[in-house]
This record gives structure tokens, sequence and C-alpha cells, in this order.
């Protein structure tokens, strides 16, 4: 990692909330000027920003990266069997090396795609906080629980979660922020998931849930509690602005009103959605009704990379065909999905580029011919440019990525150890 | 273009109608022998195929490549907002000199991202064509015919056809052919559909139109004809095996049966269909009733790029995800349409990787994290590779792409040319 105490990112494209052209200086972790008379004597790092879009580092917020060992498991294949067949009995030989070695993996992968926090929810959480330290990310971590109705299994997966908050939770210069994180209402005791609020009500962490995936999870839940999922998880008290509900897939509009009343948020999730045949969220509805919806890869054997540049566009393009308009989900409201909207829901100050915010900055190549010309800079991130295209990266102030390689992780390294141990799973 | 007359791809993950390790001899412009056997002795050139997957270069079936210049224009807008106030103006001030311009950028980005043959429809097609010679690319070229129902407009359009087949078919080495191609049913008259179909028949050449891309053309036709398109295309007697139908968006049963049994092309653009709001392909039905169904990008401001990799994930996840079954669409399935199928929907020998095909091949790195492991080659191309994954393109025998640079195209050049050129519109 480059150690450095200020960046200057002289004369750039910059999109957050508007385009413009300016200067940014960043001294220590935090945005401290953003102004076009910013000169290279304003600090010791020069990065050069002509004919490159600068914009805030891409949030996914709904992740399990150590499934980058498992990309390529179980392709098109019905729900079911996907899980039953593919991934559970996969997973059952997770260990702690594996988790770390496919955390890694996923790191390189969204540094190098622009992603600068994630939201992650899996297993042996410790060794993901590992990973994190090292390539310099910042993430949100949950331990998955999941008791299938077991009291048992509902007490040591709490303790498991209780000891993740005590190892975890604001370290590695507060980048790592823990969540607890129930798996689901269908594979979470009622007991589970009310102790599961309690537990981040004492610490004041964020709850992170698979809600409303598919429409067999609505069927079921409504079949056994006469109610919907959000509805269910409200009458038990749940929700909250600390809900970070993952998929959303078949909310109605009465379960809209509870979302918008509870100020849960929402992580959509375009290509796993697609990929799975789950469904299509209701994401314009969301807006319109002022919820807060980010966007997340879910794991990669649903996906099959975390590339957040083409969910951007999944996005919009799977609301306008649904929707049969093209107006909906025009780019600002697609770029603030990936960005502003995933740092309200994980409670991060970062997400925009502004003054006092957190430095997680990324820089995005446009001199290349699927970039040309650049007409409007917002519409060319969102739709025709590839993450392969991030050329710089900082996060928290420290840069992981220059001129397209990784400072923090020896890439060529993991991906030979991955392909030496992946197929122990 | 580096000139040779035979290249080894060695030791090379080769995808086609199966997976398998082998290697490749190309002679000339022709694939002369797949064998493990091959060794270093029997080439000039060899090109190191571990690590790389290696495959039929990708065949675009319907594209308008010089639009590359009105990347980002119009976005969001309802269709008629899109045509009217947007491309229509900035199409009418296009000339000979920018239409050579964009057919050259839009070439740099497709070789870069694996693209070797594209069929495209559009004015001023000696230029592209022009471009295509240059290139090293294969090409079916039509010129947009558009009467408006003006008799005179009519003459006029079919002149210009008859001068492009004059002066481009079977040009470049064969590397160019011409097609016919009237527009739309809504933008021509019966008499120019009728005319096209004639001079298509006179010289042999492929029939390339818009059909059924939108409710509202199947509406004013039904009103107008009282049949739907293709059954008024068929009426009039112009569907064959040698029509090329871009969209097909809202074709019926009935339809169905027209298609397969005049055993007519339909170009599926998924990024367009999304963008514009133009609809659902009914893909998985046409590839149940056996018709030849292809992929394009369609025009940049639809897209808003030319990456054919992107095409396959959506053209896959946009059935699962609509018929709600993540069965349909399998990786095979997804990756003919990008192949074999376009090569059959322009008569072409190329498509697949057998002996005696010509030589348009591609190589895929592999040793990246987001193509990383490789538990299936072909599921790493259709759901995790990213278009700048291609590495090597080779056209008709011939170098194009090596080590991600293009060996026939000056990129800096034609961007820096570009951007100061295409607000000329």
């Amino acid at each position: 990692m480059t150690e450095t105490n200020n960046i200057l990112i002289k004369d750039t494209t910059i999109i957050s909330d508007d385009i413009k052209k300016s200067s940014i200086l960043i001294v220590d972790d935090t945005i401290q000027e953003i102004s076009s008379s910013l000169t290279e004597k304003d600090a010791e790092n020069v990065i050069d920003g002509t004919n490159k879009i600068t914009m805030p580092g891409l949030i996914n917020t709904h992740s399990h990266v150590a499934m980058t060992l498992l990309r390529g498991v179980g392709d098109d294949q019905s729900l079911q069997t996907w899980l039953n067949d593919y991934i559970w009995p996969k997973e059952a030989k997770l260990n702690d090396e594996l988790v770390y070695l496919g955390s890694k993996l996923a790191m390189a992968e969204m540094i190098k795609t622009g992603t600068t926090t994630f939201n992650d929810m899996y297993f042996y959480m410790e060794e993901t906080a590992k990973a994190v330290d090292e390539s310099g990310m910042r993430a949100v971590l949950g331990y998955g629980m999941i008791d299938l109705f077991d009291e048992e299994k509902m007490k040591s997966e709490l303790k498991v979660s209780e000891q993740l908050i005590k190892n975890c939770h604001m370290t590695c210069e507060d980048r790592v922020t823990v969540a607890v994180a129930p798996h689901a209402p269908y594979t979470c005791s009622e007991e589970l998931l009310i102790k599961s609020k309690e537990l981040a009500d004492k610490h004041d962490l964020k709850y992170h849930i698979h809600v409303s995936e598919t429409k067999q999870e609505v069927n079921d839940i409504s079949k056994d509690k006469g109610k919907t999922p959000f509805e269910y998880l409200n009458d038990i008290g749940v929700l909250s602005s600390d809900t970070i509900a993952a998929h959303g897939v078949w909310t109605t509009q009465d379960e809209m009103k509870i979302l918008k009343e509870k100020e849960v948020s929402v992580a959509h999730n375009p290509s796993s959605n697609m990929k799975l045949a789950s469904g299509i969220a209701p994401v314009n509805e969301y807006l319109k009704n002022d919820i807060n919806v980010s966007i997340g890869t879910d794991g990669v054997s649903s996906n099959n990379n975390l590339d957040m540049f083409s969910e951007m566009k999944l996005t919009a393009f799977l609301q306008k065909v649904n929707l049969l308009d093209p107006r909906v989900l025009p780019t600002q409201d697609t770029f603030n999905m990936a960005t502003k909207n995933g740092a309200n829901a994980l409670g991060l100050n970062t997400g925009i580029i502004e003054v006092g915010k957190l430095a997680d900055i990324i820089l995005v190549d446009t001199l290349v011919p699927h970039m040309t010309p650049v007409r409007n800079a917002l519409s060319n991130i969102i739709y025709s440019s590839l993450g392969t295209d991030v050329d710089t990266v900082i996060c928290n102030g420290k840069i992981l990525l220059e001129n397209k390689e990784l400072l923090t992780i020896n890439e060529q390294e993991i991906i030979q150890e991955v392909n030496e141990r992946a197929f122990e799973l």
C-alpha cells in the first residue's frame, strides 16, 4: 500500500450529485477540499485526472464474497437443485483457510472493478475481516445465522455472532464494522430473528437479512404465518432503519408502506434475480415511495462476477423493459443506488464526493474505444463502461489500485492458489 | 497487420460445440488441423494458448456501427422522442468522413471485445467497407433504405443499394459481402420491400430488415394491413432463408410457424430492447421451434456499447427471469447464438472451430480475478467474462489483436479524432 498523507486528484471530471470539472484534495482518510484552484504544491501525491471520470467508490450492499471459490457451480439449475445438490454440499466443506482465500480473490476482483465497500453475509467471517485488513477495503461483515428452527442451534449461532462483534467490530482503522445477519425468515426461527434484533440494538449494529427473494418463499411464509414476509418481520418487531433487506423481489404495496414507515433499506441484486429466475424487483416503485434502495451482486455462483458496473446497467435496463418505459431509472437514480444509497443503508460517511466525506474514490479511464466520445460522463459510466475501465481506486485515503495494478494484493499469487485449492470444495 | 501464412495456437482450452484441450493450426485463412500432437515446428507463428480460452470470434448480427459517434445521445427518452428529437436530427448531419470515423472507432471496440464479424445497416456504407478493409474484420453491409411511401425516394434508395452491391460485394478478400436492407415495414412502401427482395434474389444476397421491434409497430401495421408484421411480409413474398429479421420482439405463435417454414433468421438485441423498453423477445420459444436466432448489439445509442459478451449474458438472464425458470437458455444455447447461429444467418463458413472453417478465432485470458477459478470454461465465458478479457483476435487467418493491442487500427489516433469531430453531429 502506498503510504500517503495527502493526495491531489487534479483536473478531473467529477460525478457525484452532479457532473463538474474540478480537483480534489484528500488529507488522511478524508476529502478536504474540492476546487479548481488546487495546485500540485498542495499535495505530496498528485494523480492526473484528465481524461478520467472521478466518482465515489461503488458500494456492494449484498454479497457472499468467499463464494468466488464456487464460481461456475450449478449454473442453469432450478433454485432448489442449485442449493441442495450443488451449493450446500460444497459449503459444508468450507474452512477458515478457504474462506480467507476466496475473500482475498473477491477483493482483488472488487478493487479492480471499482468497489470500495461491501456488505457481506457468510461463514468464518474473521477470515474475511483479515482479508479486508490486508486489502485496504471497507466492509460490513455479518455471520449468516441459520438455525432451521432448532433451539440449540439458535444459541450456538448467536454465540458465533457475538464473538464476531467482539473480534471485529470497528477494527482495521474502523474500516470493518459488524452486522447481525440472520439468514432469512424461512431458515431462522422467530426467536432467532428477535434475539438477533436485540443483539443488533445492544451494539448499535445493522441487521442484514434475505427477504422476499422468491415466490416460493412468499407462498411458504404466507401459508405458515398467514402474512407476507415483511408483514411477518414487522409484526415481530425486527424492522427498523438498521435493516438491510436483500432482494425484496415480491414486495406488495402494503409491504411498501411498512418499508417506508420503518425506513428499511432494500439491497437489489439484478444479476442474481435474473440468473436464478427469482423475479423482477419493483425498484422503480421503491424509488417512487422514497425507500432507500441500493445494489448488490449477491454471491458469485448466482451472478457470476462481482462487477458493480454491470449491476448498474442491469438495474436500469431491467426496470425499463419490465415497465415498458425507457424513462424510468434515469442515470442519476441508478448511480445513486450504487453509491450514496449504499452508504445510507450501511450508515457510512461515504458514497459521495463532498468535503468531509471519507475518501473512497475511483477514477475511470475514458481513453478506450467503448467510452468514446464522452458526450455525457454519467451516461458513459452507467451504459458504456466495463468494470475493467477502473484505473485508480482510493479507499479511506489510501491508494489500492494504481494504473490498474493492485497495490495491496498479489493478484497472480492469489489466482494461482485459488486454481490449486478451489477444487477441494 | 502481422502478415502470416500459418499460425499455431498451442495447448489451449477450445470451446465450440464442446470443450476440449487441443492445439489449432491455421493455414492462410482456414483452420487446417485440430490436434494435441501439433508442435511448434508446424507453424511460423506460435501463440501460447495455456491459461486461455479459445473460441470462435463473436458474430454481431445487427448493428449500425457508425452510431458510435452518437454514444450517449438521448438516453432515457421515449422511443419517439429519442428518434425525433435526438437521433434523426443528428443523423441528418452525417457525411462520408464521419461515417468512416465512427465505423473505424466501432471496429476498434469490436475487435478489442472479440467480435470478428458484424452485420450492419446504415448510410454511406462504402465508408464502412473501407474501414472493414483496413481493420481486417468480416462484415455484411447493407444500405438502410427508407422511402416513407414516396415513389421517387424508393427509386433513389434502390439505386444506392445497387451501387453498393457493385462497389463492395465480395471485396476485401471476400471479407465484405453486401446485403439488401429495407429499414422496416413501417418505413418502407410495399413496393420497396418487394423490389428489395428482387434485388437480393438477383445477386443472391441476404435481406436485412427490422421487424416487430415495438408494440406500437405491431399495432400500426395491424391497423394498416389487417395482419401482423411477419404475416404482412410473408404475404408479400419477401421472407426466405435469406431474411435476417432484427428484433422479433412481439412475434406471435402464428408468426413463429411462418418463420420456421420460411427458415427466417432472427437477430435478438437484448440491450437495445431493454434500454428502449421495446419488450422481451420470445428467444426460448424461437429455440424450441428450431428457428435460427442469433445476437446483435443494435446501434451504440441504444446500448451503449458493442460488447457481445454482455449481450450473451443478458440474453440468458432475460429469458430466465422472464420465464421464471433458471433452466432455460443454458450456456451452450447462448454460446451458439453468438457464434454459429450468427454464421448460419449470414451464410458464412465461420462461427465454429472445425477443420475447413474460416479462421475467425479469439483467445480470452483466464488469469484475471473474475475468471478464477475455471471450473467450467463455457460458464466463465457466458456469465463471468467481460469483453476486455479478450487477448488475441484472429480474423480470416490474420492477427488483428495481440496481447490486447490492436495491430490494424491506431487506437489512440481514432479516439482523439472522434473526440474532436463527434460533436459536429
